[in-house]
């Protein structure tokens, strides 16, 4: 299959359905622009298109939960923006744009991350208009991304990469923030995909399992983009993570050992869905493909 | 009955809900520590005591949903310390303690925010293990949670308010901040303890009506004792609206008139709940109640 068509594909349907959700304006209006602004800053939509991808797997119909995918993209896009102000990690520039706090101010910036985070639920509930999906698999899946997004997931993560920030690497530390900060909501959009479908307990730990590695995988590829890679196919700064003095994955082990890492945890999370069916090609392909991606 | 008696004994049903669910220290310390500081910083929790009011009077039994109303407190929490941030009100006092910036930095009160918006709904999807409430009301529930709380409710409010500071009052202003920053919430605990009744859709409207006039009439309540109340009673320093230049009820139609507006919100959502049966007696004299209160 062609891996990049798919996830061209994909995005399409889920850019298009957040154009629709999000096309009458809000009062105040700059909050709604706010809003936009971060959502349509060209986001890859990776959360939503490995939960649709979890989907098919366990042989739904992707179709049916572009809805409740779509809404992981706006916790992704909240993340971002709270991530970005001056308290946190004090960034000008996201995706080659001044950030949402630069343009619209950080009080305006807060309630718009605070305004997607909210969306984000009422669109998962309001997935309970679609027939396919069964209510308590969508209740347990509401359940875990919460979770994941959450105290114990990514705020977590985010509250302990803020602790750590200018001060020396630790393993613990750093496999904490890894984990948690990026890999929570990655593995969440997976089972939760998964959970949408009723897959069988087996299936999902196999997809949990999948998701951990393509998790922290898919964090360590990011701090070797942010030396290797070119600021103009970023869309920020490289270095910027040695600049700040952030623990990154490179910086306590290296880059031969970081590349050589993130081959393995591709390896891993290849194996640990082995068994599915062709329906899972795409998230296959999805784990190679992040190998080599450069932004 | 003693309305001050049925208060503080759901009350103490949610605080030893609350205790118990967040006595498990979190990963880093420092974020648990401040979303509970700020939790149990001695709110009245009459957001979801009205959800059990609501959900009583609809022929429920209180102790099905403790755990859902108390996931409107955790709501209600994070609205207050995004509100205090310097980028926001800017307040260095709540309810008689240093506001959470001041206490664990920025940084951190904005995350413990977000944590308390995010485990308010792991909260509420965990209401699934209640045998007495139905899939279909539970998701409808977190659905109007979601809708009251976000861009179209709490959060456009307040954004609404962070621009209209400093400007000169004007009616239809005031009343959208109003109906947004307070009372969309109120009405939406009271609408979604019905909802989790299953009760019939004449009934709903009649809470909704109920819920509409005592969330207009609380916050008017509230602007009336910051210019009357005692400061050793609030827990802030009174006058603190008029030194803000904040738009207040008060403050556009003066303290009588808006004294009169009160009494007639009351009278008004009593009179939206005359055919329920006794079983609605809580929100009847919650209604006289808030009237009297004095912080």
């Amino acid at each position: 299959m062609d891996i990049k068509e798919y996830l061209k594909e994909k995005k399409e349907l889920i850019d298009s359905f957040l154009k629709e959700y999000f096309s009458s304006p809000s009062t105040p209006s700059i909050l709604g622009e706010s809003v936009t602004y971060s959502l349509f800053a060209g986001g890859k939509r990776i959360r939503p298109v490995l939960c649709l991808a979890a989907y098919e797997a366990c042989d739904g119909d992707s179709e049916d939960i572009i809805q409740f995918a779509s809404s992981i993209e706006l916790i992704h896009t909240y993340s971002l923006i709270h991530d970005d102000l001056p308290a946190m990690d004090n960034d000008d520039l996201r995706r080659g744009k001044p950030t949402n706090h630069k343009v619209f101010g950080e009080g305006i910036a807060i309630l718009a991350g605070d305004g997607l985070l909210t969306e984000a639920f009422f669109m998962m509930a309001n997935s309970l208009s679609n027939k396919n999906i069964k209510n308590t698999a969508l209740i347990r899946a509401i359940k875990e991304i919460a979770f994941v997004s959450g105290i114990h997931g990514m705020v977590g993560g985010q509250a302990q990469d803020l602790l750590a920030e200018n001060s020396m690497p630790d393993k613990e530390t750093l496999s904490f923030i890894h984990k948690h900060k990026t890999g929570a909501l990655i593995s969440g959009s997976l089972r939760s995909g998964a959970m949408l479908a009723n897959c069988t307990k087996p299936s999902l730990n196999a997809i949990s399992r999948y998701g951990e590695n393509i998790g922290l995988a898919f964090q360590v590829i990011d701090d070797i983009l942010d030396i290797e890679g070119k600021t103009d196919e970023l869309g920020k700064t490289t270095g910027s993570d040695e600049r700040k003095k952030k623990m990154t994955y490179p910086g306590l082990y290296g880059i031969e050992e970081s590349k050589k890492k993130a081959k393995e945890l591709v390896t891993e999370a290849l194996f640990a869905i082995k068994d599915f069916s062709g329906k899972a090609e795409p998230l296959r392909e999805i784990a190679g493909y992040l190998l080599k991606r450069r932004s």
